[in-house]
């Protein structure tokens, strides 16, 4: 139990460590070295293409301007400058809708805080059962303000009742508003956007086999029959996974060309040489720039023959397609439509955005999908319920005896006191964090098995899955003590009317501990998000062993974007804990204000200069955030109750009981008022677009727009490198309408193949790294939004 | 505890009573003067029109053809000679898959009680725990033969388990493929469906005012836009609520003039009279006829000005249209997509058929409908655990306490000691039959409050929630002692793995209770609905009080139909107790195999000589269905886990786990795989059947044909009644696909007014008693399918 002085001291310490980052940051992010690293976003834009310097050498690396150290938190108010509008315009609405949350926390807290301050705190300090008590009784000064200091049967309860439905009543407004501004928003996003192929696009899966006829048969005639006037043809879907493969080794060849091309141009008189062994330490020594350059050569064959074959062999079309359509009206219609009289064949949805898509997944037929989810609800349940149980197992080896068991030889090492120490107090610790710091990606391949075809689906769905790890091992986890295994056990030997109670009881001793854990990992952790310690370091190293052009230089540019995964089921926990600490012990509510309010300016910076969104949802993510905070709403009221009824407030509890029941019926509302705008497009809408592109531009060639927008990007970007070949040096300008290719001659020759058939060689505005030939699998869904006529100059420095 | 042999008893009473109700049908339903009673199917249907009779005049009433006593039994064969295509053509696809539930029960039920029996039947008995215990304990014969006699830590609980997983296997499979048949019926069916109004139609309800501007303008505005090639008008929606009730009190006043008119004409001496007072009893005397007539008069010309009103009124026109479309295309697309930007307008779904509209609820704003939703299901779980208690309370006030305090001058009576013992014996249960039998009632008004608008809909939600209130007071309330109210508190506060352990014990104990219930309710009860008391008195009654000619005969038959709400689920009752008891206490299957048997034939017949369906849904009910037996399983195999958990069978337990989730993964899948069958009409079908239309019929004026099909019934039966004084005794063939109109002159001169705006003298097939004025609420909605080329001889005879 932490008295208010202890609280205090961690406050200062979370406070120095917060403030120390900053600072760090204000250092770094002023030299201009690093201006690639805190200001990628205006490189990728356009807005920057080289540090600003003052002028000399050493200034090209260093900030030599000594007022700019004096002003170094000027960033903060920069951060706020920006408009609404200019960074939809800037970073795309899911970026917006994102900050939006964060204002939403400080609309909704601010006057709770004040209000729950100032009528709760002088209730629950003069009722004073606890004042009474000796301070050695486990009772710190927190709980004197809190809930628990209220006498059992108080009639003050109905205080804590009153502002309990108050506070529901203003979050519910706030979220009805906040649904309803971002419904509009998105709504109008879509409809000021550009023309974009997937508003032409639909995706249709399991496509049924038909002896005798191609998939591409198959598909043209049953949808020119069922959609005559608007269906105007399909993209087939190529099964590229093991040219894919190909294309990540040769990446990696590419690299160490790369490398070792640096090293002899840097010391030219040394020729680097390898060793062709297991992990060169054996073997006979070549030279290393030949060696890879052969290797690369044949590599280049095998994929020329592969891709070939990939457009050749009919057995390489996956029974998948992307439908065109000659309206928005007509896609809207057949992406809402039930096709065939089997459900499970034909299905029909939106297609996402190109750089959305996982491809991977587009295969994957009915029946699968059905077990696949079901394993993988399982594997999630018990994830989140038995997480623990394979780290304490580790933890338990990973202590010293399992150790030296293990390797004898340490044992004089261990046995030394210094180090003994430090190993036990450190390696539990670490084998947990390695635990938590893999779950994201875990769940994420969770959520890639599960089947889902968009990026964006596959986000919003880890950060479901890891809202309820967070829910169950972090908040109920620290209430109940035990593991979570074992108060799933609990649980179920509980009465259900039980487990609020048990949970409810501990909540007001619990907030000490919530307050050090808003100071570590929001205030620090977020003081750390904007330092980008891990970019930072990467670049630089890049920058040292890889980059010989300004283009290597972009590549190796990390913007990264908001990591919705991770940072939205924390953000949902901050509301959970103000919601559910409101009423309870509202004194831990400014340091949740502290941080939505920290936060909102971090993330507002690292969105205007850093983040670079790898796809534009539209801010789909919404609903989840919505439904969560009401979830959050209703765990409130639940453990209210359970904690009333323990101090036998029987007059003021059966009050209470209501409350989640209408909590309910305005969520279902909500659901039912605002949830179509984000999963349907009206047709509304859609017709009023096509009647404004129609009488705009009368004969604007739609299917030529839209050839091929939907080729697996691993062929397209092969076959933009054959043009490289024959195009050179040209500057391309790429405008909103007009779209001619850019390029530049890359390094190695390409061997050159025919095009795929019905290939048109027109393609949507895209930064030329897009079509390079990518560095990462990442890289294929990379390509940034383009502010409207944007040109871009290109620079190729060999 | 009964034994074996009161179980034999029991059986004995009450399969004799249910010959007796057998032969008794038997017996009336060979009468002449019954046979509208029993076989009114054929009178709607044109298959009959008089009495089957021996010729003379005792023959026209009495069957005196002793040859036919002999085979009284002679139903049963001819019930199951109509094939189910047959069937279909004749009652209509609903009625057909209702038999195939008892068909697919009997299927299931077939092997599972063979291989129960010849299998734990033996298991069980050899285990003999129970056998040497002395009889004068707490166990019966039965429970020798169930789970009960096998020893705690038995390794026998294996074989158990094993059959568990059997029967769900078994019954899974059985439950894919009829899923799969219905579906592929239902598709079928609507295929080949001639054209129907309803696939043309679709209803938008919220539709938004315009200021300025009228709803039809707004309604054609908005869809001409939005569905330019499809749609081509829309039919408004009249509030004729007021109007309705005129309807009404004029039918009340018609019965009585009819009433007045008989008495006068059978003793044409004697003028009737009437006291013109309150209830009859005091004011001066009228003539009875001419004050009929007089009122009847004044009503019409009010009837008349009110529908001047609601069709001039544009404030009488809701916010509800029907629109018209003129491919089946368009209108499926239309009821399948979201129309405006806000969800909450512009609603569109598939109209239901005309005659299956509740009118009632059309105008219902969406808001509306979220309260109503939240409120109605708050009052199922107060009324279905709450049930109870006023019952209880009544039952104590109808004790004779009670009842000599109310009225203490019946003192004298009640002391009487037989009269006493039978008032004791016979109040409380009078009291909880009242509750249950307007229970039904109730389900439906509330369903009617929620807001559906068609009347399937209705009956199938009114079924969901009996089944509800079956499943906790009937299969609960009998398992665990108490009133419901007393186990959701015992609930509340039991641990959930405590509480299938809890109902799990005392299944076994139950068997013999439900064995008796499965008697009772299953065989006497369905051998109650084949003698139709109530129908064959009312009948006779009008007959004898109000029928003047053939058409009043007609109009006095009350086929009935179908009773879903009812049927359905006592119906899915009969599986979960199957599916429980399999394991537990083989014994009761033979029972439910009986009811099935019998339940079917006697279904059978009466589908085929009786029930006249008011609406066709096409089986939509099948999929509530499927998923209650689902739940049946689920519910059996939680059941089975308590139950073997008490037994200490700790090796073969956690096998049982996995079940309920597969269980649930294959009601996903099944859901995934059929339900859009039954929730959508997919464009596929729509498109092909549109092509087939216009091939074969290239000039249809599809616009002429929906012309005013979604009329109120009300105005349309008026207005239908003014034509009948202009058209006289016509004889009209009525077929396919021509559609004049069938009329005969009404007996009351009507006061002519102007059509309705845009009305098309052209009707759908339908028997004339649908256009004469009715005589219920009921009768709007009554309008049998015909069969294909039926040829209608109207025979009228004043």
């Amino acid at each position: 139990m932490a008295t208010l002085e202890d609280i205090g001291v961690s406050a200062a310490i979370n406070i120095l460590s917060a403030i120390a980052f900053l600072v760090a940051f204000a250092l770094l992010r002023i030299q201009p070295i690093n201006d690639r690293v805190y200001f990628p976003k205006w490189y990728i834009s356009g807005g920057r293409s080289t540090p600003r310097s003052s002028g000399n050498f050493v200034g090209k690396f260093v900030n030599l301007n000594f007022k700019t150290y004096l002003t170094f938190l000027n960033w903060m108010p920069q951060a706020l400058r920006m408009t609404e509008t200019e960074i939809i315009n800037h970073a795309g609405l899911d970026s917006a809708v994102f900050l939006r949350i964060y204002t939403l926390g400080l609309k909704m807290f601010v006057p709770v805080t004040i209000v729950a301050l100032l009528i709760l705190i002088p209730v629950n300090v003069s009722s004073g059962t606890l004042f009474f008590l000796r301070r050695e009784l486990v009772v710190s000064n927190i709980d004197k303000l809190s809930i628990s200091n209220v006498p059992p049967k108080s009639l003050r309860f109905f205080v804590h009742i009153a502002l309990e439905y108050l506070f529901t009543i203003w979050i519910c407004f706030l979220l009805y508003k906040e649904y309803d501004t971002i419904a509009i928003m998105r709504l109008h996003f879509l409809a000021s956007q550009r023309r974009r192929v997937e508003q032409f696009t639909v995706v249709v899966r399991s496509i049924p086999h038909m002896s005798g006829h191609s998939v591409s048969d198959t598909v043209d005639s049953f949808f020119q029959t069922n959609h005559p006037d608007h269906y105007i043809g399909h993209q087939a879907v190529y099964n590229a996974n093991r040219f894919a493969k190909f294309v990540t080794k040769r990446d990696r060849l590419q690299n160490w060309l790369d490398y070792y091309r640096l090293k002899f141009q840097r010391r030219p008189d040394r020729r680097p040489t390898i060793t062709t062994g297991c992990l060169g330490l054996w073997g006979r020594k070549v030279d290393a720039i030949e060696y890879y350059e052969q290797h690369i050569k044949e590599l280049d064959k095998l994929m020329s023959s592969e891709r070939q074959k990939i457009i050749k062999d009919p057995k390489s079309i996956l029974p998948v397609a992307f439908l065109s359509f000659n309206s928005r009206w007509g896609a809207s219609v057949c992406a809402q439509t039930q096709q065939s009289k089997n459900p499970t064949l034909w299905l029909t949805d939106w297609a996402p955005e190109p750089r959305d898509i996982y491809w991977r997944n587009l295969a994957i037929p009915f029946v699968s999908l059905t077990i696949r989810k079901l394993i993988i609800t399982l594997s999630v349940f018990a994830l989140v319920f038995f997480y623990m149980i394979p780290i304490a197992f580790v933890q338990s080896l990973a202590n010293l005896d399992g150790l030296e068991k293990v390797a004898p030889f340490l044992r004089p090492v261990i046995e030394l006191k210094f180090i003994k120490s430090f190993l036990q107090g450190f390696l539990p610790g670490l084998a947990l964090k390695v635990f938590l710091y893999i779950l994201p990606t875990v769940l994420m391949i969770m959520s890639k098995i599960e089947g889902y075809i968009a990026l964006s689906t596959l986000e919003r769905k880890t950060a479901a899955k890891y809202y309820y790890f967070m829910l169950v091992n972090v908040f109920l986890g620290s209430i109940v003590t035990g593991t979570a295994f074992q108060q799933l056990h609990a649980f179920l030997h509980q009465s259900p009317t039980q487990i609020p109670r048990t949970i409810g009881v501990s909540i007001p001793m619990k907030a000490t501990f919530f307050m050090t854990y808003i100071m570590v990992d929001g205030w620090a952790g977020i003081a750390g998000e904007i330092l980008r310690l891990k970019p930072l370091v990467i670049y630089h190293l890049k920058n040292m062993f890889l980059v010989k052009t300004e283009r290597d230089r972009e590549k190796a540019m990390d913007p990264g974007s908001v990591d919705f995964p991770e940072t939205l089921p924390s953000l949902q926990l901050y509301f959970l804990l103000g919601i559910v600490y409101a009423v309870v012990t509202p004194i831990l509510l400014p340091f949740i204000l502290v941080f939505f309010a920290l936060a909102y300016l971090v993330y507002r910076h690292q969105i205007i200069n850093v983040y670079n969104q790898r796809y534009e949802s539209a801010a789909a993510f919404w609903p989840h955030v919505h439904s969560h905070i009401i979830a959050s709403l209703l765990i409130s009221q639940l453990l209210l109750l359970g904690l009333l009824s323990t101090k036998k407030a029987a007059k003021s509890t059966p009050l209470l009981v209501m409350l989640p029941i209408l909590t309910f019926a305005f969520h279902k509302y909500c659901k039912s008022r605002f949830e179509p705008a984000f999963r349907k497009y009206p047709l509304e809408e859609a017709m009023a677009k096509d009647l404004l592109e129609k009488s705009s531009e009368p004969d604007l060639n739609i299917k030529a727009y839209l050839a091929d927008s939907y080729l697996h990007p691993i062929l397209r970007s092969f076959e933009v490198e054959e043009e490289l070949v024959e195009l050179e040096r040209v500057e391309v300008r790429v405008d909103k309408h007009q779209t001619h290719h850019v390029s530049s001659p890359t390094l190695s020759g390409e061997p050159s193949s025919p095009s795929p058939p019905h290939h048109v060689h027109q393609h949507q505005p895209s930064p030329p790294h897009y079509n390079d030939y990518p560095t990462s699998p990442q890289d294929y869904y990379y390509q940034p939004p383009l502010p409207p006529h944007y040109v871009y100059q290109y620079h190729n420095q060999p």
